[in-house]
C-alpha cells in the first residue's frame, strides 16, 4: 500500500490563546474509503514525534507508517471496513505548520514568534480538516501518549462527533515529573548556542541540544527490564571495555545513534511547542473536576495502558476511568502486561488488535 | 560543632589500569575521637557529588555537612563513641586530586589527560588514608548511592579491615538504564562548546551542559509521588499560567535552580570520571558471579534501600542480599519505607538511625 501524504490549507485558525495564524497548512494521510453515508471514518492522532504518515509505505521514502502493524486491510484499524485518517499536529513540522514554516507577514520562519499552542488547537485544526472530508461524525479517535491527550480533547470538546475513544498510554493532565522531563529536554535544547533563540533556519541547527532531549525521551519510552533485554551491560566492541567515555557500552551508543538520527527528521522549535503544549495541558482546566470535564462527552471509551509504562503509569489511566464511571460513561479499561515500556502502544500489536477490533466493530455495528 | 577539613598528600597513587597518580591530595574530614586502640573507626564514603565535609559545620563556609543529620554527638553514627572519617573520592574537585587538579609534568590542568578511574581506585586511596591514620580495622564503612559501591568494594578487597558494611540504596552494578541517564549527563556536558575537549580551565565552563546534566539527575533522585508533592502542577507565578518558555511550572523553576546552583560547586570533568566509574563499575568482575566475589568479604553486612528509590530499586539492594546469603554471610536487610525516592538515604534520618545505631553497637561490642 503505497500511500502520498496530502494537503489542505485554511485561511486561517484562532487559538486558544486568541492568536490567529493565517493560513494554516495541514498534512494528512488516508487509508481505506470513505463510505456513502460517511459514517466509517477513524481518527488516528499521533503522539509527539509522529507525523501523518501512520500507515502504508510512504511513496517517497519508501518507509511504513508509524502505526503500520496496527491500520491496514484486516488488522486492528481494517482498511478494508473504515477510512482512517491521521494528520500531522499544529505546530509540527511534517506538513502542518510549525515554527519552522514561513510567516507571510514576514517572508522568515516563524521560528520563537510563533504562537503558543495547546493541544485544543492542535485539535480544532483537525476538526477543520474533518469538517472540510464531509464527515460529521467520526466512528472512533484513537491515540497513543500525546495522541490519546488529543483522543481526550475531542471526546470532551466535541461530543457529538465522537463516537468511540481510545485513549491510549496517557494521562489527563501531566505530573511534575512529566514536566520536568520535557523542561530538561527544552532546556538541552536551549542551552546549545546553535540554537540562537530560534532563529537558526538557514543556518547550524541545533543538533547536540536536540540529541541530548531525544536520549532523555529514549530511556523514558523504554522499562529498566526492556533496557537490560536489549542492551544489558553489554559492550559494543565485544571483550573489555576500552574504557573511554566514547559509546563503549551498546546501551550509550544506541542512544547516541537515536539522538543523532532524530536530528534529521525533527525540528528543535517544534520540539519546544509541542512539548510545552503537553505540559499545560489539563483536560479538567476550566472545570470544577476531571470527572465534571469528562462528563461532557459522550463516546464509547476504551482505555489501555501498559504494566511497565513508568512514563504515563497505569495510575494516570486509572483516573481517567474513575472519573468517566463516576459520571456513568461507557468505559472499557485494559492494562496489558508488556514489557516495552512505554513504548508498548507502538509495539503490542497482539492484544491491541484484539481489543481495538472486537470495540471498533461493535460501535460500527451500533452507529449503522 | 565548627569542622575543618584536612589534608595529606601521598607520593603517588596506581591505579586499577596501570596508570600513575603522582603526587596526590586527598582531603577527608574527622569527627570524634579515635581510641587508644584505634578500633572506633567508621569511615562514611560519599556519594557521586558529596564531599569530604559530612558532619558538622564547614569552618570556612559555615554551611552543615552532607550527612550532619546522622553524623554527631548522639546521632547514627555516634561521635560521642566512635570516630567518624570521610574521605572526598579519588576524581572529585572538592581536596581530593582529580581532573581540575594541576598535573605536576605539564604544569597545568590535568583535563581529560586525567587517566580513568574505577570505584576500586578510590577505595584503593581512602585505604591509604585509613593506613596513614593508623587504622587497621575500621569498624564500620559506610555509605549511600555511590557510597555503597565504594562499601562493597571495601568489604571484597579488604575483607579483613572491615568489620561491618553499611551498603545502602545501591547497587553491585549499574543496570542499563543507570547507564543510560550517566550517559546522557556527559553527552550534555560534552556536546556544550564551552566544556571544549575539557580545556575550559581558567576559561569559561560548560555551565549549560553541565546544568542539564544535573536536571536530569535531580528527577531519577525524586520519586514520581514525591515531585507530586512538593511541586504538583503548580506554577511559580500564581493565577494563570503566562505560557510562556520561561519556568512557569514550579518544578520547571526548582530544576533550573538546582541546575545552576551545581554549576558553582562541581567540576564538569570530575562529573564525566566519576559518572563513568561508576557505569563500568561491577563487584562481579573478576569473578564467576557476584556469590563468589561478595564471598570474599567477612563483614557483617546491613543493607538499607527504599520502596520509592526507582534509581537505585530494591531489587539491586536485594541482588545483593541473595548473594551473600548463599554463601551464609551475616546480613541483615531492611527496605524502609519512604516518599523520597533515591534522596531517601540523604533525608530518612529516623528509622536509619535506629537500625545503624543498633547495628554499630553490637559489632563495637564484639570487637572490643
Amino acid at each position: 500500500m503505497i500511500v502520498e501524504t496530502q494537503s489542505v490549507q485554511f485561511n486561517s485558525i484562532t487559538l486558544d490563546s486568541g492568536a490567529v495564524i493565517a493560513p494554516v497548512d495541514v498534512a494528512f494521510e488516508t487509508y481505506g474509503v470513505l463510505n456513502a453515508g460517511k459514517s466509517n471514518a477513524v481518527l488516528i492522532v499521533h503522539a509527539f514525534t509522529g507525523d501523518a504518515h501512520a500507515a502504508g509505505v510512504g511513496k517517497e521514502d519508501g518507509k511504513p507508517g508509524w502505526w503500520d502493524n496496527m491500520i491496514g486491510p484486516g488488522k486492528a484499524f481494517d482498511t478494508n471496513r473504515y477510512f482512517v485518517l491521521c494528520i500531522n499536529v499544529l505546530g509540527g513540522c511534517r506538513g502542518t505548520t510549525g515554527p519552522s514554516s514561513i510567516n507571510p507577514e514576514t517572508g522568515a520562519p516563524y521560528a520563537m514568534s510563533f504562537p503558543m499552542i495547546t493541544i485544543g488547537d492542535m485539535v480544532r485544526l483537525q476538526k477543520m480538516v474533518v469538517d472540510h472530508l464531509g464527515i460529521s461524525r467520526l466512528l472512533a479517535v484513537a491515540g497513543g501518549s500525546m495522541g490519546g491527550m488529543q483522543v481526550l480533547e475531542w471526546a470532551v470538546r466535541y461530543p457529538d462527533c465522537v463516537a468511540a475513544a481510545f485513549p491510549i498510554a496517557t494521562t489527563a493532565r501531566h505530573s511534575a515529573q512529566q514536566i520536568a522531563f520535557n523542561e530538561v529536554g527544552r532546556q538541552a535544547i536551549m542551552a546549545d548556542p546553535d540554537w540562537n533563540n530560534g532563529n537558526y533556519y538557514g543556518f547550524k541547527p541545533p543538533a547536540r541540544g536536540l540529541s541530548v532531549a531525544r536520549m532523555v525521551g529514549h530511556i523514558t519510552y523504554m522499562s529498566d527490564d526492556s533496557m537490560k533485554e536489549k542492551f544489558g551491560r553489554r559492550f559494543r566492541n565485544k571483550g573489555a571495555a576500552a574504557f573511554t567515555f566514547d559509546d563503549e557500552f551498546e546501551v550509550e551508543s544506541y542512544l547516541r545513534y537515536r539522538g543523532n538520527q532524530f536530528v534529521d527528521r525533527f525540528d528543535a522549535n517544534s520540539y519546544l511547542y509541542i512539548t510545552k503544549a503537553m505540559d499545560v495541558f489539563d483536560l479538567a482546566q476550566g472545570y470544577p473536576s476531571l470527572a465534571q470535564a469528562l462528563e461532557q462527552a459522550h463516546s464509547r471509551f476504551l482505555v489501555i495502558s501498559f504494566t511497565s509504562d513508568w512514563l504515563y503509569p497505569s495510575d494516570q489511566s486509572l483516573e481517567i476511568v474513575s472519573a468517566l464511571r463516576s459520571r456513568n460513561r461507557d468505559v472499557a479499561y485494559c492494562e496489558l502486561s508488556s514489557n516495552y515500556g512505554h513504548d508498548a502502544f507502538l509495539v503490542e500489536v497482539g492484544e491491541q488488535t484484539d481489543l481495538i477490533r472486537g470495540f471498533l466493530a461493535r460501535v460500527y455495528k451500533e452507529a449503522a
